[in-house]
């Protein structure tokens, strides 16, 4: 019985050593330096290679070492076990942290503000006057966020692929209700999961959708959005702005459009990284449910993806 | 009985319909179109040019526009009569709006990520640690600054040039205390009201009192900075970033050096503008006031010259 973290290009001591602290009897091992790999019975992954998982016969149960698990089920040669997610109250208290700068920094005209200082313009502007959001995805990110928003005085909007409810929020859902959710909101913020679904989902049919002059983040998945459409609802002026947190490919690629477009603001995926400290505990928890047989703690359903 | 809207350069229709609205029986005149300048018994002002005041000679209370006086005290031939400015809630709203606002915008590094964009470089960092902040003026703006950032858990110094209190806030007061208030601040922001004493107060000394790396925001009064001082500081690393919406001379000349240089934001004196809605029925109250012999709403000490 023995845990493998496999998750290349991170340092993993701190990890492992929290880990170690909190199970004491169980080798915590990081992957490819795995001393016997039909000992280990529980994974932790994040972006793990291709066909690594299958070659451990013994595994009980796997771990996302984040919120999403659309890294992991792209290797299709991963076995069908229990995955587990995080879900961090202290994640979601960084994305609402991160949202809530990225709607003052819009609020606030920060963007042409900063624009007009490389002009040496000086041209006064009140703040922007933002009153409807529309939240996509309402998984646990997004409900949060679709709560927060409603509590500091907007109008929110919530769709999601199935029906949900999230109280004082306006909750659509299913194809045909996206454009209503979307038709009349300042600020449109993606928190769906990325699945064969929502792949390339945010597509020219949606930005079309979308009010005139509205502004654009996606703190989600890169491949949620079709970079060329975006650019186009961009240049065409449908989209005011947009904030980007997530890409395609990441590092984003010095040679994409993306960089250099006047309105987009480009975060190197910040906005809410896993803590070590918090997410230790609940890494122990499912080794430990995975060996009594017992659900683990947010188990991803398979075929929902999410 | 008439009252004389002497503001310079700015569209006044909205405000004298408004008035007009709330003392229908008042004349209310827009300098320099002043029917009879005998008649005129109160006066709303903002940057007013010299002289002009002293030319009224049934005058009997003064009114700010807004929430500063110094403006309106640098007229030396101004004749010594109760003087007024707006505290408006509302006003406070839109400061502290602005201040978590830019807070949110260094604590998130977006000042970093927007350099990095420029040069298409990926380098994730997670949010800045800010913890300590220091409020100088102790006023109607920097008392409700300081709750508003001790509420967010920070641990807040205040510091003003004459004795404070405000509950939960470490204050701090007069010259020799300057350098506790500052020694341990991230972020320091500048509410002070611009008077002689002020003038050119924050120099190279106070700079090297902060501790290195700290971020300065200047939401007062531009002449408070020693503008060659700051430049200084940010030059020399011990200040890391400045956030400055008030200027010696606005709008800021184009040629001025704050405009490129890397490690300052400008925003165009924008964080907290007099909203017409909201402070009409504090003139029209001063105004009742006035005539009743009754001191004036948020009566300015003129020796103190706030």
């Amino acid at each position: 019985m023995a845990i493998a973290l496999i998750i290349p290009d991170r340092k993993l001591d701190d990890l492992q050593q929290r880990l170690q602290q909190a199970l004491p009897d169980t080798p915590i091992e990081i992957w490819p330096q795995l001393s016997d790999p039909a000992k280990i019975t529980f994974a932790v992954l994040w972006k793990q290679p291709p066909a690594v998982v299958a070659q451990l016969p013994a595994l009980r149960a796997l771990q996302s070492f984040g919120a999403g698990v659309d890294g992991i089920l792209a290797d299709s040669t991963l076995p069908r076990l229990p995955l587990a997610r995080i879900v961090d109250p202290a994640l979601t208290a960084a994305m609402l942290q991160y949202l809530s700068g990225i709607e003052s920094y819009y609020r606030l005209r920060l963007d042409f503000f900063r624009d007009n200082q490389q002009q040496h313009l000086w041209q006064p502007r009140s703040p922007r006057k933002l009153k409807t959001l529309c939240v996509l995805g309402l998984g646990e990110l997004g409900a949060a966020t679709a709560r927060y928003f409603q509590q500091q005085g907007y109008t929110v909007n919530g769709w999601s692929r199935t029906p949900k409810d999230v109280p004082s929020v306006h909750c659509f859902a299913g194809t045909v209700q996206l454009a209503p959710a979307l038709a009349e909101a300042d600020l449109v913020i993606c928190l769906l999961p990325l699945t064969p679904q929502t792949e390339n989902l945010l597509n020219a049919n949606v930005f079309a959708m979308m009010q005139p002059g509205a502004i654009f983040i996606n703190v989600a998945r890169g491949a949620i959005v079709d970079d060329q459409a975006l650019i186009a609802a961009l240049d065409s002026g449908q989209l005011q702005a947009a904030c980007l947190d997530v890409f395609r490919q990441e590092p984003l690629p010095a040679e994409h459009v993306f960089w250099s477009h006047p309105a987009i603001l480009i975060t190197p995926h910040t906005s809410a990284v896993t803590r070590v400290d918090t997410v230790v505990a609940q890494i122990a928890e499912n080794y430990r449910r995975s060996h009594q047989g017992l659900p683990l703690l947010n188990q991803v359903d398979l075929n929902q993806g999410y």
